[in-house]
């Protein structure tokens, strides 16, 4: 089911459909639609669930389809053989790969992320660094987000790498992505971050003692010596209610609207940004949002980079977590899927010209008055495409 | 008329000619013109404006030859179905296709460009920012514009990602560019950097109120706590008018040189960077002019870039923004026109072996004696290229 | 044996399966492997051992062997004539083609690296440098190791480029790197550290003298001016021996399972790391490392770079090399084999599908109760995988 | 001659060999000799030059033969028409094509790296500048330089891109560059040098006179004040003559050496550098020379980038240009010729396995004793590979 380039190995074709020759995933919904349009996919799948019969159990099968996933995991099919059949954790592994892709992607995004504003912030002023002030400046945390993600993606990879459950919202309302994958990828995307915030905090505690001043001291900004913004992001002092909101709102929405683009290979001109060069452009979006919309509220634009992490600090002892910035803690949990929604829409507007509700009549709410014609119409269009 | 690379969709192959098999654009003139020396084009397009005819209205066809697009717009065929046709808002889409790639393309560019000099300058010098000295320092500048126009690139994409007004001109008289196309290029160019500008200003306006000291100053360079400067560029003050012209002069002539020799797949060596490596290239070019030719006025090298904002921050009350620096706001209109004219002609003239009036008899000026002529001549080409 | 992309010029089908045709070294074990599953590279083999016996003697195929590396060096046939073959330095190189391709790979990398801290270091606060401030800051060395990386695996190439013995370690545990190549890999890698950091001392001399304030001085933090910190690692003051192991731990952890999902071409998605765009993933990731995990203990994460020039350092007359720190010598020697340990089993745990022990049955320590077997089953996996 | 990827519009097969299917140059050096081994090349060469008789004089050809050049220029066939072929500056053109592009990749290559470091110098402490601090830091001039030679790179294309007389040099010696080359690509080199530091003085003109206190004022290192910098090299205080030589030496050294490993399709493992990727690599290589290797003597590895600068200086009246350093200016002249053959030598004696007079018996020395028989062998080479 995974081929090197260039090198077929599989015996199998029924289980290459998952996979394009060029090693692309099909489960991504622009291209899975493609082929749909041939209608050539829809009696491979059948195949595949036959071949697939006798080496993982039905009872994998069930309970990936359970959580919205495709019934076969996408694993190397000769590995997979009868000897791990048994093994309990082997089991588990197939039935959660995806939720595990989106779990291990953020842990090290919030990682990276965190561990270069924990650094930057613990060290300021050090003057026996090399260069004498400090290990680093605020441009370290554009460096250290935007690589978090980069290698998030890669460390993700066949789960979609969405990493952020605004993203993943948005895929499901525009790209078809099944509903029933988002809660189990939004617990995956949470807890990624809050167990990658707490290595952080493992790493960084001997600093942290030192810059607060004592091993009892754990306190957020304003507070002279906070270093609660390791973790999670704090307003500026002098911004409106409406001013955190748009903030986050607007950085969302560019987010949203360029993944879009990039993955949008029927507007890429010569330009292609989807597959190998994915990870690169992303690396350079969130640096951009870094260093340009960084500044009012620190570019949340992530619940699962942002309150998961705040819990930890919370569990860890941080006082004000929650009602610091005027019980600020609540912005980047709702505006991010304001703002993802808004720059998905408005891409799909705009520029858009594959399947989308947007492009349907009635930008699709028709749809809104037969429920139950909707969900089945869904349900056959992921099918074909091989997603569930 | 869209594939996913490697997997070839369409059954309509008249239709696919627009693209070539590995995803590239012919649209974008020398690929184009070396499809018009192998005369086998022609017959695809008349194919295609026959097949096309039951799927969008002759009125969509004949307003955008009107603009001098392509009768056909670039949208992937089989989404495009009975049921949009209704649709008037995706009638307008398929009609301004291009001009709205490249407003949100110079959009996004200058939310990412103005965004940046924004943070750095209005948080200068803040302590409480991680490393103790404010969200950035003047390389996150050349980071934002440089990330901005590849991000900008990306998202314009089957427009030809001009995003420039100087190198849409240019590309009018050396590249064959309809020239019907340069208006309307160049408002959804200004509009792009009108928007994106006020954008930013809508999100940083707490900050400016801070910066500037109250929330009905609002005033530019020199003043001493100006903040006109993060939407437009205002020159040093030690600046003679023909050091100010100059500067624009010299850094758009070798935006244009450059960008001349990343697409010309006659001079590539074994370096091409057309294609998957021009959006990364232009950010090394961007970045570059502005670590080295930023100091004297700011490289605006881009009407729409400087114009719109320009004009925008005049709106919301900026006072000067027109007088200072000695009525500068006409040199970042006129001098990145005649410099990415200047560099353009050097690189034909140096480099460029392709068709370009530059390298055609009495470079090209004897054809100004038969202007029917040479109209029709042109005419013949830019229809054999499938670029109207 | 080696093609130019797309350009075949060998005759000799036999021996072109060391590299597949779109110049990927299938010595890589993920292909490797893919290929014994396929059954058809064994006999390759047996034609190309007795197609090779005509031109490189079988003294050096022995010996080759002797230290677990293919009996055949990936040489260009073509070159390796029959006018060389007397030449005893062809003979060596042949026998030592990727311990030396390992050495100079650390070579480059402890240059640029141990290069990028001098320079910092040294000019720290020399006002007559271009803009004032020395010449660099900390993110210079960011930049010098993570490019040292980089370009060291460009120069390493065909030997795997590890370039850090714990690396190759956690290869020959869980991706069946021949264990006899660990010892000869580890020799190179060290000399590759002890020399790189030599030619940083020689060519920074006038410096260290003048920065230490005598030529006779040579310290180490925590002296005022010490600069052993330019060769290798020494730990913040405030670190208790735990966070100094941690520190060093996690890095290398996250080194490896990063540098696993990089190459695992099974869960790779749309964004494929392995091939041409893995060395740039290693400049993102070591950069990372620094911007995110260098304050504690500098991220040796690496023997090779640290043991080498810390030993180096001593040569030379660095006084307490050893005992600075409490004796921390000894924690970037050991924690990055613990770590790159965790991190690939880690990974081989929750990710992986393809060939691990960990993903074979009681995790595949039931091998340990019959030895030979194992041993024998292993040496078949390596020969049919064209490994030795 | 030129084909768009994946579009072959050339109907004259023996024409394209100078470029294989996939936009490769077959002149570069390794390449170019597998066809030679392969046999196939010479009569394809019979047949373009009678074929190429009747579009370019035979004045034309001999002209480039005269200067080491192949004798049809690399140019788009179809574009170089007859209507052309009456006017002199295409003819010139035809002749110094490589040469033309050698200039102008070396003056594109100057702009940016002095220009970054005329930024940095003059913009100083500026407290207007965003983030208060001047425009720049001593990390952009590693960005100049870094992205000036990925830029230059796509610029020179077909000529090889050396831009470095050290590094054709070596070529010549070690790669059967033909040595009538040297001198025309040295002069174009010098001139770009020349010519793109002019452009930056002009640039900045304004700003030296204030920086300088006076137009008449134009000092060199150490003088306070000093701007001579900007446009050539000089070293630092402390240095002997033995470190100045030792420091440009060992940066030469890692150049070439770096260079030859990632051209070196024999040494790439999975990792290929040359072709598209090698640009991006230089950029690398060179920001990572400023940044671990800059401080000694600024990494002048380039007579083009330092003496033509050099002269430049002196011709606009800067003093000192000469005696600055105990005379220090040869040693930018000579040391990277001696570094770059260090490096080239060594790395085709530890690594390469290719066509090296160094992998030859006796070192290629044996050849010194019969100076004719060589001259006539190394002509045949040529001619085969496509060279000349």
């Amino acid at each position: 089911m995974a081929q090197a380039a260039g090198i077929t190995t599989s015996t199998d074709w029924s289980s290459s459909n998952l996979k394009a020759p060029n090693g692309k995933d099909d489960a991504d919904l622009p291209l899975a639609l493609h082929n749909i349009s041939t209608g050539g996919s829809a009696s491979h799948h059948e195949n595949r669930l036959s071949s697939d019969a006798d080496r993982t159990t039905s009872h994998v099968h069930s309970a990936r389809a359970h959580i919205g996933l495709h019934p076969t995991a996408p694993i190397i099919e000769e590995h997979d053989t009868a000897e791990h059949a048994g093994n309990v954790w082997v089991k588990i592994r197939a039935v959660l790969k995806e939720p595990l892709a989106e779990f291990f992607g953020v842990l090290i995004m919030v990682c990276f992320g965190d561990g270069s504003v924990a650094q930057v912030l613990l060290s300021q002023g050090e003057t026996t660094a090399p260069g004498g002030n400090g290990y680093g400046n605020y441009q370290s945390i554009s460096w250290g987000w935007g690589l978090g993600v980069m290698l998030g993606i890669y460390v993700a990879g066949d789960s979609g790498a969405y990493l952020n459950p605004a993203i993943t919202l948005t895929n499901c309302l525009l790209r078809k992505l099944p509903w029933r994958r988002f809660p189990i990828y939004l617990l995956a995307q949470f807890l990624g971050g809050f167990i990658g915030s707490g290595i952080i905090y493992a790493n960084y505690i001997n600093g942290i003692n030192a810059f607060e001043g004592s091993s009892n001291l754990r306190t957020v900004p304003p507070a002279p010596k906070a270093t609660g913004a390791i973790f999670c992001t704090y307003p500026q002092d002098d911004l409106t209610k409406a001013s955190q909101f748009f903030s986050e709102f607007i950085a969302s929405a560019i987010l949203m609207f360029v993944i879009f683009a990039l993955k949008d290979d029927g507007n890429k001109g010569q330009f292609s940004a989807s597959g190998s060069w994915f990870p690169l452009a992303l690396f350079f979006l969130i640096f951009g949002l870094g260093a340009c919309f960084g500044w009012n509220t620190g570019y949340a634009i992530n619940l699962a980079r942002d309150f998961g992490p705040r819990l930890m600090s919370y569990a860890v002892g941080y006082q004000g977590v929650w009602s610091a910035g005027g019980y600020y803690f609540w912005i980047p949990m709702v505006a991010p899927f304001c703002g993802c929604l808004f720059g998905g829409i408005l891409y799909d507007l705009a520029i858009f010209t594959g399947p989308s509700p947007i492009n349907a009549p009635w930008f699709g709410l028709k749809e809104l008055t037969r429920p139950w014609h909707a969900i089945q119409e869904r349900k056959e269009v992921q099918q074909k495409g091989g997603l569930v």
